[in-house]
């Protein structure tokens, strides 16, 4: 008999946990992504201000997954799925193939999500976003360039577009987005230019709600707002933006009147959409998306009358058995555990046994503000500045894939620490 | 007085040594690049074949001139010169800015040479060039998503294509990216797969003379031929490049007969031709370029008529005071030395000294093969194998700009070594 198939679907935390933890599973795994590689997206942020190289936070996936005999990775992107006829459709496949079917006995679908424009995409092309490697390289390119035109810009009023830096949205991402552009300005470039004084620039941080880091409590809240002004950020609360130009953007503060600020550099962190591979499944279910355009799945993380597909990670919305939602953070360790869970789930369908719901256990929060602060909220444990620091780091050069990368990040970590330097602000594109 | 003003064009190795070497003499340094880092362009392969990373063969100009008071960088594109004015014309500013003048008293142009497709640019889309770190990146693209074409293919006449990396041009760039192609497919990416078996790949080295290396004694020129065999590479000699599509390359054999071999990886690495600046040079002067379009310059490195106008480095050909030309190889050590001369001339002159004609001091000439084995001609002193590898390894590293990435090569090539794994083989474009 042929072993069972199942295929999983992007190699994201989720998706790549799933795989490892099929490893000795009797079961042929094959993951589908569009790209050769996982992308370590918590530190994209990094590469996107010139500390680390995207080798560095990027791990081939063919390499992760070598000695796992019973996976294959294929390159591809999936557009669709005939749930009836257990397939997924692929298109653009490397040699240039289009729709060609992959047949499952179980799929697993960890499709992600993506920063969402408010439904003005057309402001994407002035406010790149921070989740995929290009992004990163994007914002990379046009933070330097910025500084370089402000080096040769004699006008006083364009002076000051070039050295305003706008992050948008105050998760995790943009707060330390914005920490990494003020110690580029502040520390980095400061002697790297000689008609322009790089700390001179502005780094504002535009959330739309009453405080930055909203999944965190609301003391750690205010401690990261002090940290970011120490960095000279200006943190904007309360203010909506309404239009993203290449050389301004425009923003509803408190009072409801528009303010225009010009900046030539805006970079994009804020409005949270699942993946279209959410709604492409919830129309073959028969199901409704939510407002973030997540697919609901059940409590083993089933789609609804489709026990053989489970879909995990930042595109689904998990319900209870009353039907009601159960609240989870758009967070790498709830993918990461809910792969591990969808594998495990497959192993004792095989075996013949029961599973228990899926039941996120709760490690903890972080977010870190520049060189050496950070927030920690531990199971209600509420650490910040150089302890939290330490334990973001700890932690996150831990769940870093690949013995090579931890090496090489601790080692530029080191170096920039104590150079203050960035060795890859390259401008490559 | 204000203080005399040097610009230099080019931050490769002449024009980066030029200003370097200006660090502590009495006058104003403008360096001019297109691009905002110096690439140490002999690793070059090493980012197409995903051994490095970009930032590891890169330095920020900035950075490594960060100390330097004297001197300031620009980034813009230099689109010609108006000698009689002393003026050098700008484009392509980062602020937008165009036709811009930038003033000097001394001029140095350094900016280098690129390869030629013998007059067939069409060619350039289908064989990518190996002297920039946008054609490495694009290779590296190209080379990766070969085998994963490979892997989904399913008709043996297109998986041979796919299948098929011809390299064309056998200087050491070219024998370095054929030997890497053949250890990739052969070591490092052979468990990786697990329809296809990486180790048929076939691995091409086409060059029109009747020996690889032809800068090197003839009897190295063997031995490199033998180490390139016993990596699986087929090197065609007296074989001339006739055409290239998408799908194959067309070459004349030495019997005058054109094969047509499917290939859908081409790389160039032959036929150097200087910059375009060597022209706009030549033009202003009323001289001629020569075939490879490089300008001819002086004893002394000056264009003819316009003492205060030095060029170094591929873009020149070095005259004697006879008139006749002074042969110089193509390599990093001519233009840094050039590079050096160029401003001893330029404080000498300034001291009211005079500057003895330029003298290449050949230190010996050095190429790679793969993993372990290299030739080395050094003074006379032929040597192979591990011994000449060695030595390519600390000349090398010795060369490398910062002390970062040195640390950091050393890191991954130790890492290779044991492993080998190449860490950045990601497909980022």
């Amino acid at each position: 008999m042929a072993a069972h198939r199942v295929v999983v679907v992007g190699g994201g935390f989720g998706g790549l946990q799933a795989v490892k933890a099929l490893g000795r599973a009797p079961v042929d795994v094959t993951l589908v992504d569009r790209q050769n590689f996982h992308l370590f997206q918590p530190l994209a942020y990094q590469v996107a201000t010139g500390s680390l190289s995207t080798a560095e936070i990027a791990a081939p996936l063919r390499a992760v997954l070598k000695h796992q005999a019973n996976t294959r990775v294929l390159l591809g992107e999936v557009t669709g799925f005939d749930l009836e006829r257990q397939e997924v459709v692929l298109d653009h496949l490397p040699d240039g193939g289009r729709d060609r079917r992959l047949p499952y006995d179980t799929l697993v679908v960890a499709g992600g999500a993506s920063y969402s424009y408010f439904g003005h995409d057309e402001w994407a092309e002035h406010a790149p976003e921070l989740k995929s490697l290009g992004g990163a390289l994007d914002i990379r390119s046009r933070i330097l360039r910025a500084f370089e035109a402000a080096e040769v810009e004699e006008d006083p009023d364009r002076l000051a577009a070039w050295l305003t830096f706008a992050v948008v949205g105050a998760g995790p991402t943009g707060v330390e987005m914005a920490g990494q552009i003020a110690e580029l300005a502040r520390d980095t470039l400061h002697s790297d230019f000689r008609s322009v004084d790089t700390r001179t620039s502005r780094v504002l941080l535009i959330e739309a709600d009453s405080r930055v880091l909203l999944s965190f409590p609301p003391s750690l809240s205010r401690r990261a707002e002090r940290s970011l002004s120490r960095l000279g950020v200006t943190v904007l609360l309360d203010h909506k933006v309404v239009d993203v130009t290449g050389t301004a953007v425009a923003m509803q503060n408190p009072h409801g009147e528009v303010e225009q600020v010009p900046a030539r550099t805006v970079i994009w962190a804020a409005g949270v959409t699942a993946s279209r591979l959410a709604a492409a499944l919830a129309q073959q279910a028969g199901v409704e998306v939510d407002r973030g355009g997540r697919v609901p799945v059940g409590p083993n993380l089933t789609l609804p009358g489709h026990p053989d597909v489970i879909a995990i990670g930042d595109m689904v919305r998990v319900t209870a058995a009353d039907g009601s939602a159960v609240p989870l953070p758009g967070v790498a360790p709830v993918a990461m555990q809910q792969g591990r869970y969808a594998a495990r789930l497959i192993r004792e369908r095989i075996e013949g046994g029961q599973t228990a719901p899926f039941r996120y256990r709760d490690k903890g929060n972080l977010a870190t503000i520049g060189r050496s602060a950070a927030v920690a909220d531990i199971k209600g444990l509420h650490i910040g500045g150089f302890a939290a620091w330490l334990i973001w780091l700890v932690v996150h050069l831990f769940y870093l894939i690949g013995f090579q990368n931890r090496l090489l990040v601790v080692l530029r970590w080191t170096i920039s620490f104590v150079t203050r330097g960035r060795g890859a602000r390259l401008i490559v594109r």
